[in-house]
């Protein structure tokens, strides 16, 4: 007896955990070795050596009392502190304890925000294509996700004049995830200027508050230093979720936080209400040990060129083979386009090849494929000439 | 600009968690000794040494890529395996793998269990006195609580007639959270049989089913050996929330579990929809280090008669200057009647003797006050003069 409006969640359950799943199968059944899994962003670079360092010496120097115990619900104060003093050493903002709360990642960090702010039959809006969790999330405030279609022939940068004519009185945020999860592609400053130009016409047209939510659990993995605007600076009304899950490659320890700027509409009320959301919705506050860690590695450089060899290695053998690829610019996904109109057929067909890839209709983009290509360097030269066998039932 | 769902949650923030940021400023001021603090449950029971042995062993043996890394969604199967043993050999069940999703805590557990199977407008009984954040975590959903009155003259065990009377076709569910947070009473199995009797014949009765949602965070905290009857063998409707915060003081971790036995209705789609719960509210999956502490510290044991201790020394020396109080019989609560009927001026007056308490009201219990002993002995020790002025004030 599970709800209604679980119901349909069940019916279409995730593909890419399935995969995932699928592909934990597939490994024991065929060997790790064997299987070529560009299904989940589950890093596969270790987290840096000052990670472990850390744990290590906080369980031994710490009165577990504290390592272990509550805190304020927003987090470890100190934790917040060097989270701020880093943001601010970096962006140029002026970022205090208060505006910095800790969250269990950043799917904690969107839900967190949009339980905040979202009234029943508001809208968000999303970039397609976009990380298939986002409407999840709107939904379970009853909010309605609003679509702008995907702009391939545009570099999959936003469609402004679509964008325009979906922006109403009902619109309560835009979420925007720079760089991008599937396409790989990074929002220059100009599209952030136009974008934010735009969101801030429409709120004095319709006298209404227009949240830009960013997003950011691929920040640092920007490639050939290539600038990833820091959108506070830009619009006021701009609330951030990060997570240390990529950059850190901590993702099974659910650790990010959300950044509310005192610039924001009434930001201490949001604050507190983010706060409360933050508690009631059961992860009470974000994990404790793993705060203090981040207090310590803040600083902690993820392996971008890791990732970057990854992509281009990747992007270059396929292309080769006739695929048709956007050229990735940063976090670690390869957005490929289907030899056929139908990708779900080629995600099959590339199965048999033991080679799994989520189909972009799980991100709004029907037609394309993501590969996630945060996996060893070993799995991508091995893959290649399987692709090859795949590139020869389509070219 | 925040949601109309959050706006009285804002206005009516948690009464413990001002306390907790009010002590802590208030050793600040004071000094800690000088403050007696009674607000939170956060142990101060250090976590066993086993736990951090283990976290150091496993980051310095374990590939950090699987420690810090995803998993299924539902938790690494080992430390589901492990957990679903030990239940199986202390309560004769026969609890698999898939029985167990890992969650983040038993605050996260109880909201992924309600958003499971919560339709807008169904109700969900508490009895009274009862933890706060239950009609938050109901209200999450659209659900209604429906409170049983408190039953002080019998031992705050549940009042039968009025919950019989109380048992609609719109009942979803009733939670029990035994032993009892606030009152620190253990339901007994009469009482059990008695309860899971009256369920059945009300989902007979109305053709409905009829969840038990078994909030235990406290189970290992039962006094002199005294049984917790483990529901799932009572009633078939039984989801248990289970959470280690206080059995092995990791309340910061954020760490505990579901259980979905085999037996209640629709279990498998009821798992599935629980394990996508858990996705989508954002924690994804539990912390993934502390998952794999628990498969090795299942058996690790916790302090029981440091709080039974606490426990008997705070309630025979308070009882003994007149105040009213319920024997605790498990958890790490006294339940205190106030002296006089609004508990809120009685907390207000102990706070001038640097004493903090929760009123009563905060848990649907007036005229009553919570003291949490899970603090030092030292603390119980000092504080009792303190409460000797404080009882001059009334007797």
């Amino acid at each position: 007896m599970i709800s209604e409006k679980m119901k349909p969640l069940v019916a279409n359950n995730s593909v890419i955990r399935q995969m995932f799943e699928e592909g934990q199968k597939m490994a024991e059944q065929f060997g790790a070795e064997n299987v070529f899994d560009f299904s989940l962003g589950n890093p596969n670079v270790p987290a840096p050596k000052e990670v472990n360092e850390a744990i290590v010496d906080i369980v031994n120097s710490v009165n577990p009392v504290k390592v272990h115990g509550y805190m304020s619900n927003a987090g470890f104060p100190e934790t917040r502190k060097a989270i701020a003093d880093n943001l601010n050493e970096r962006f140029g903002t002026s970022f205090g304890v208060n505006n910095i709360i800790m969250t269990v990642g950043a799917g904690s960090a969107l839900n967190v925000i949009l339980k905040t702010m979202l009234n029943p039959g508001e809208e968000v809006i999303c970039l397609a294509p976009y990380f298939v969790e986002y409407g999840n999330y709107i939904r379970n405030y009853d909010g309605v996700p609003v679509v702008i279609s995907a702009n391939p022939e545009g570099g999959f940068m936003p469609r402004f004049d679509e964008l325009e004519s979906k922006i109403t009185p009902k619109t309560r945020a835009l979420i925007i995830n720079n760089p991008n999860n599937p396409t790989g592609v990074i929002y220059p400053e100009t599209v952030i200027e136009e974008l934010t130009a735009l969101l801030q016409k429409k709120q004095e047209e319709f006298g209404t508050v227009i949240y830009l939510i960013s997003d950011e659990p691929y920040r640092e993995l920007a490639y050939g230093g290539k600038d990833v605007p820091f959108l506070t600076k830009y619009y006021d009304n701009t609330i951030v979720g990060y997570s240390y899950s990529k950059s850190l490659s901590l993702p099974g320890e659910r650790i990010g936080y959300i950044v509310i700027p005192d610039e924001s509409d009434q930001a201490t009320e949001f604050i507190e209400a983010a706060t409360i959301s933050n508690r009631i919705s059961g992860s009470v506050n974000a994990p404790s040990l793993i705060q203090l860690v981040i207090e310590r590695c803040v600083d902690a450089k993820c392996e971008v060129g890791y990732y970057e060899r990854n992509g281009r290695t990747l992007y270059e053998g396929l292309t080769k083979l006739g695929f048709e690829c956007v050229e990735p610019q940063g976090a670690f996904y390869l957005w490929m386009k289907s030899p056929v109109e139908d990708e779900k057929a080629f995600v099959a067909k590339a199965k048999e090849y033991n080679i799994l890839m989520v189909p972009g209709s799980s991100f709004a983009g029907p037609g394309y494929v993501r590969l996630s290509y945060c996996v060893s360097y070993e799995q991508i030269e091995r893959s290649l000439p399987k692709f090859a066998e795949l590139a020869k039932e389509y070219f």
